[in-house]
């Protein structure tokens, strides 16, 4: 690590409804923050300037010594063309560009942000001291981030832990990406809801996932059945990637995961049917540990324990930063 | 690396039928090996001593500066017990302490068989240059080893690369492994050529795999079939791990892979319904390059491109080595 990452860091944290930014310091806590909504609509400027605006008002700004910034995917990494899928005003917009123009000098780092979580809670949160693990988030997608070896894995495009698109049915339901009986078109909160709505639930509420949770809690026999059906899919794409990673520990954050013993049963349940090679006879599988700044605390960890969690391959860097990838690829051995 | 690895290296290859080793030179070309038949029965010090007597009659083996070892699994690694599941008489028989003991003062280095022969695909086979990439075996049992950000991956208890379990139907038939729809229980050579029989193949020949694949080379339906139903699994459990991973690359070898297009063409089948997110638009599923000699480059690659291929914990170390730990720990960053 050099000098100029030992102080404070500028994290900004972007998402389809949220923006958040704040100033991290060397051990992970966030001294100040600020959040407000993503601009909705077509303009991508719009959303530009809402962000600046609040890194503008953080106090301290000016003394930050680098950026980390978490993203919604997909992007061109490490080079930072984003095109966030529920973000349709940017496409390859140039948010690290953008970023390093605002902060001259310093260096800037963005990730995905299933990494980012997991980086977190790899670095302070459940994941603390354990070398082999998935982050993983199941909202209104499912995702993750993996740690393997005690290093944040990155993949041959930035895109490592797709874990919603591991295949838990081959014969299961259609998914967005275009393949077939993938986790995430079981288990995320809108697949929740359409198929227990095509099992006769009556959408009480704002008709979320969350109210489905709610029906489920009293007893709805369709809400139950849709966490079951969903918590045994997670449960399946765990046993899977478990099993080829040999991982100790799964920790799982996200509004689904927030229903508790409603997905982590029948969770629970398909892991003793399915991860039974003597390996994994120690998996653990729990809940996030960190709360709304995860995501800050992850894309600080990008440049503020980089060892760990930022390794673009050189060859990736000299495409993305033309000069500077030299220097930096010196520096990821400077320990 | 340190100046004893930049030597000739003493490579083993520990498996069921057959035990080789070789003397492997720093470009990983193999200047001299030998093989002999794998005792049968249950007196492990006779496989003990065959070994040594095949590693005795090496030439030059008084000047190799480091022994690598692939042997087949479960074993408590990186300490080197060994419990082959295909080699009964060996059950944590110590067999890194046993070579350490030949070969006072050198690193002896040992790792599961199949991580073994990804490395070796990696360093200058079918996977030269790739940074995320599966290196596959499908035989009588079905296994890998993963190439992660250009390093092979360890897990944690160097168990990673268990393809074979991953799920591939949840409601497919019994594992070995107590689990349900693994990978394995499929597309394992005696699985498929028990499938077969089960929809009235007539076994041929001596009943194997390799007689399977002779009858559906002529077109018998099951035959076909048995390829067909296990080059699907594989396909969608590379879709599964390429998604998860990121891989550009899949290397498979091995008897059953050696069927080619009966396996490959319904595997390409699979990988085109289900490996569709954007990302892996340009994942290669392609032979393993090395022969007969992959286990033992593998083996020397673990000593003579430790960087990439060797980086067992401090912690993990610390227990296997006690005070030679921190040495090893301080050379992994010696570039």
């Amino acid at each position: 690590m050099s000098d100029r990452t030992r102080g404070t860091v500028l994290a900004v944290d972007v998402g389809g409804t949220k923006l958040a930014v704040g100033i991290v310091g060397a051990d992970g806590q966030v001294a100040s923050s600020s959040r407000g909504p993503t601009p909705i609509g077509a303009d991508g400027e719009a959303i530009w300037v809402a962000l600046v605006a609040l890194i503008d008002a953080l106090p301290d700004v000016d003394q930050v010594t680098a950026v980390g910034v978490g993203c919604g995917g997909p992007m061109v990494w490490p080079t930072g063309l984003v095109s966030p899928l529920n973000m349709p005003a940017w496409r390859d917009f140039p948010l690290r560009g953008r970023l390093q123009s605002q902060f001259p000098g310093l260096d800037v780092r963005l990730h995905n942000d299933a990494p980012c979580l997991a980086a977190a809670e790899h670095w302070i949160g459940a994941g603390a001291g354990v070398d082999n693990m998935l982050g993983m988030v199941v909202a209104t997608g499912v995702g993750s981030g993996l740690i393997v070896d005690g290093r944040l894995v990155n993949g041959n495009s930035g895109n490592a832990g797709h874990i919603g698109h591991v295949v838990v049915d081959p014969a299961g339901p259609p998914c967005s990406c275009g393949g077939r009986g993938c986790l995430e078109a079981i288990a995320r909160g809108p697949a929740l809801v359409a198929w227990a709505r095509s099992q006769g639930w009556q959408p009480s509420g704002d008709g979320s996932a969350r109210a489905l949770a709610d029906d489920a809690r009293v007893g709805n026999a369709a809400a139950v059945a849709a966490f079951e059906r969903a918590g045994r899919a997670v449960g399946i794409a765990i046993a899977s990637s478990a099993a080829l990673l040999d991982l100790s520990l799964v920790v799982i954050g996200g509004g689904v995961a927030q229903s508790g013993e409603l997905l982590f049963a029948p969770l629970r349940a398909a892991l003793a049917e399915h991860a039974r090679i003597e390996f994994l006879r120690e998996l653990r599988v729990v809940p996030a540990a960190l709360g709304q700044d995860a995501g800050l605390v992850g894309a600080a960890a990008l440049v503020l324990n980089g060892d760990r969690y930022w390794s673009p391959s050189v060859v990736a860097l000299g495409v993305a930063e033309s000069g500077r990838a030299g220097a930096l690829g010196a520096a990821k051995h400077g320990g």
